[in-house]
């Protein structure tokens, strides 16, 4: 009963057979056939020439994102609880030299009303306030909610009349996806996004985050930038066979169903037994539930792993929120004994 | 014929079994027993209690064991073709925000005089030139020699008297160890090395890099430079394996020796053939030669892949110089058949 | 009628005098009798051995400050509306390479509460969220109010506590020191504050900021960084001649009384006036009143300076928030002028 | 006989006079009429729109016009001796990201050559070397030496060919002017110098280092990057009256040929003592000399001051070198005391 975090898991197994297969010598840092043809692969993917280049976090993904849209003086803006802000022990701050401007939101999503308004505070423009540069959504939320691409269009089309760019930390890209069952074009440079941190790693694979730019023209600076904070790997293939296997034949997709119905399982588990309600409807991998503090317990004594959540909003006052993730390899038994240790 | 680096092999087979052997849900961020059972590991074989901290490159762990080292103004010393000044596209100064001195040197050597003269520029202290505040070896160093331990002593000692700390880039420290038939302790703490970034990548794994420090009380502040520099990675047991099955039954060194066995084996051959000259003298798994243009041409055609080579100083008159580079995959029959092609 | 802002005056007659005064050849780079003069007098001052450090803006007196109490991974608590968080640039982020966490707060002040709910986002520790290694207080703050000295010590001892240092953003230190009448040895180090920026140039310099280290063992390293920062002033005479007229005799308390006097005249008639009220009580030299917007535009239109102001909380609904500051130089006459043409 | 720093000597009575005069309020931060008279003025003097940005030291100019031509992995070519590199305390790489690749050269200057083979050294293009992003000359040199605008054409040619910029560290931008006697524009832009510090401290303000950007449309980004680097002066008009003096009836231009006829007349006593030699010819206001031991301690003992210089390169085996700088305040007769006490 591990919900404690979707990279909690192992690399699934098709992933695994395609990192055992690897053998022979190949060139390095990323010349290598295997790199470039999972460069292609994602061309077709994004119906779109596009630069990939692989990063070993998702914070190093964001980190690099964001340093492509940076000028001096630049502010990001971002959800309150979004996960450079809240998670990343300030490295966006210190290797990008963004601030960050966090604001609240209902189930962790920007809207047009907030972006507007947090823009507003740096109108008229001043070089005491700094800049905003760029808006950053997380596709699917730190709440496992969902952006529709129309929103992430009127999102954009804000940011861009003020000619700031538009990031999305994709760490939970194919869960967002498969929820919404449209194209990953449709989601992201369709709808007005600039790069992309497109994560394998919670949905199948050992360590394959990477970003995309859908503007080829940055990738000069990018590669320069890439290495220049110590995340070009030197055996590149073994990231580009993670990637390959992920993406063939519809892994990646497959995986991120099963996570997410195992996701509506619990949530639906959770409300059936009468113990506790969702903070907010799950539309991904994530289900948050408050419970009893007694219940909490309970579970955890029973060896149910998960975490405490602090919203950066108000607590709810009837009871402890916890955050529950599943993943691809989450097992339906498991999800099934955990609701009936708290049914009781 | 691939001699162009020794990041170009595959993973050994222990180690990419090992991989393929992980399964299950496990901690992540470094949580997980397999983590902790490779720090408990590197602490019996260097004999001392030290703390280890996984990274994904070689540049993020010179990054950060610099950062380690570092005081405002700080400069680190270092040989003129070290990794860090000639060949990490500015990422010490960017992210750990150092000088770096490069000073010339026989066979990529640096030595007690050439130090202590480097030292020297910054006396009187002057806030105007900064500070030395570390001396970084490579270990094997960039031209396939090795430092004895009363070589590091000599220096460390030199660095300790001007307060200095001492950063070893180990990128190839394995081959450097089994060169020299010392043990870990002897060719670092106990030699006067503070912080060491011990590199398996290179000799038999995919993306196993680390940073050890020898002092403990380093820690605390390095976990969170760690995380900031976005280099602490989710599923961290997937480096862990790698570092166990590496590690495990000598294996480790087995690969450093066959390495090293096939760099003497191409430069006896090299010699033997009439054709070319030894640079310097190889001690690990890299032979530098100097030979006729006509020959390097010919010998790229043949198929064989290596660099030529600029080192900091005067290039050599009499011909070409080149860098051939041998790995713990090497074959045997590859190397004769390079010398083969040599001879003619 | 100029009330924009308290760095509009020049400087006073006596600094203006005795910067005319300098003449001949001295030391460069704070080697001079006079800056050295200037630091013995601080420390008389402050009734501590301390070390002195000129800079050019107050923005780099917090820069340093802070860069001074900084760790990896840290978060600096201070007010939602502080100038370090809202003007000034995103310099802290980007040179110290701090996050800052900005809590509101009525009358634009910290309290024990506010910034120990603030440290608890941080408990338990983990390197995902940074940690939290300073409080940075306004004294004056933003909104013309101040901390009492026992105000002061309730939060430095929380910040201790979690082993945090305590910094002190005085660009209107003076005000603060005179509305209180208390010592600066009570306002600071005697309450807790281990870094000080004190200011002059509101308060009748041209260009004299400067950093305060109550405990010198952080000098040295404090030396480097400060040469770094590109704020080592090679004429420092200059500096040291504005700082040593404005502290002698008490022309500086003299000064801070009158601006804090103008803004009680000015804030007397505005209440008088009965066509606008108080947003906050002033207790320096800034005035905070909400206006009817016609008044507000007439005014404009009369030729007085002022700005109108968005604090980071609610804007007051029945009128428009506008801030009035006051200087050394401030007439008077100007006040009544400016009540005048309100009443009508 | 104070040799020791052109920046030991006061302002100059017009330039003190002009601020004794400044009363009354104005805008801050650069939007009063004496900064904006300031620019024109220039503009007016280079024969070109420029933009004109103050700051308060000349590593902030360096800084800051460096970082406005800066890339992600970017190199800047300099001369050994630089005094970006070599006294500046680090500056340039901690605050602008950039490396500093330094190359020896004859009297303090960079030829196309040397900057030829320095560019070299990063070709063919790799990321894991970086690449040279500007050029930065020194006007006049650390060595009193001058470019002649064809030189500085020459230079420039070559690093736009390979998309570099090129900075002109100009802390002595006045004395090489009249030295040459050419105008600023043919100096600067027209021989391809896209970005200058232009410094009037040493030449007879206190405090007046400028930004001048060739180029208006780098003014936006530069402006922010400005205020994030803490060089926003507040009271900017007491910049602006240092400078509008030291412009005014070519005053600027008097002080600088008064200090360079000072170090002639100083170097040519020293060559008639019979007692030393030049170590180079001056151009401009500094004089380097060869003296025996015993000489400089004389010199020293009767009160002379002056500093002993390292060059990077070899130092002269037949005496001590040392540096002797004049100023636009240097007085001949204490000139000539100095080299009656040489005569001996």
């Amino acid at each position: 009963m591990d919900f404690a975090s979707d990279n909690r898991a192992a690399a699934s197994a098709p992933v695994s057979a395609a990192l055992a297969a690897l053998t022979g010598t190949a060139p390095s840092y990323g010349a290598d056939d295997l790199t470039r043809s999972v460069e292609r692969r994602l061309c077709d993917l994004f119906e779109r020439e596009i630069r990939v280049f692989f990063v070993s976090t998702g914070t190093a993904a964001n980190v690099l994102s964001l340093e492509s849209l940076m000028k001096p003086g630049g502010v990001v803006v971002c959800h309150a609880d979004a996960h450079i802000l809240a998670d990343e022990g300030g490295a966006v701050e210190a290797l990008a030299g963004a601030r960050l401007h966090g604001v609240p939101g209902e189930a962790g999503k920007l809207t047009v009303d907030t972006v507007a308004r947090a823009i507003g505070r740096y109108l008229p423009a001043a070089v005491h306030h700094g800049r905003p540069v760029a808006v950053s959504l997380t596709q699917a939320t730190e709440y496992g909610t969902v952006y529709r691409p129309d929103e992430i269009a009127g999102i954009a089309d804000i940011a861009r009349r003020h000619g700031m760019g538009v990031h999305m930390d994709g760490a939970r890209f194919s869960n967002a996806l498969v929820s919404l069952d449209v194209t990953p074009a449709e989601m992201t440079w369709k709808a007005g996004v600039d790069v992309l941190s497109l994560g394998a790693t919670k949905n199948g694979c050992w360590c394959a985050e990477s970003v995309v730019l859908f503007d080829p023209a940055r990738a000069e600076d990018f590669a320069y930038a890439h290495k220049r904070s110590a995340q070009l790997i030197s055996k590149s293939r073994f990231v580009a066979a993670q990637f390959a296997a992920w993406l063939e034949g519809g892994h990646w997709l497959e995986n991120a169903r099963h996570a997410n119905a195992m996701a509506r399982r619990l949530a639906d588990g959770i409300v059936a037994s009468g113990r506790g309600r969702l903070f907010v409807a799950p539309e991904a991998n994530e289900v948050f539930a408050i419970l009893d503090g007694s219940d909490v317990e309970r579970l955890e004594a029973s060896g149910a792993a998960f975490y405490p959540w602090t919203a950066s909003g108000d607590a709810p006052a009837d009871g402890r929120l916890i955050r529950l993730v599943t993943s691809f390899a989450t097992d339906p038994a498991e999800v099934d004994r955990f609701v009936g240790h708290l049914a009781g």
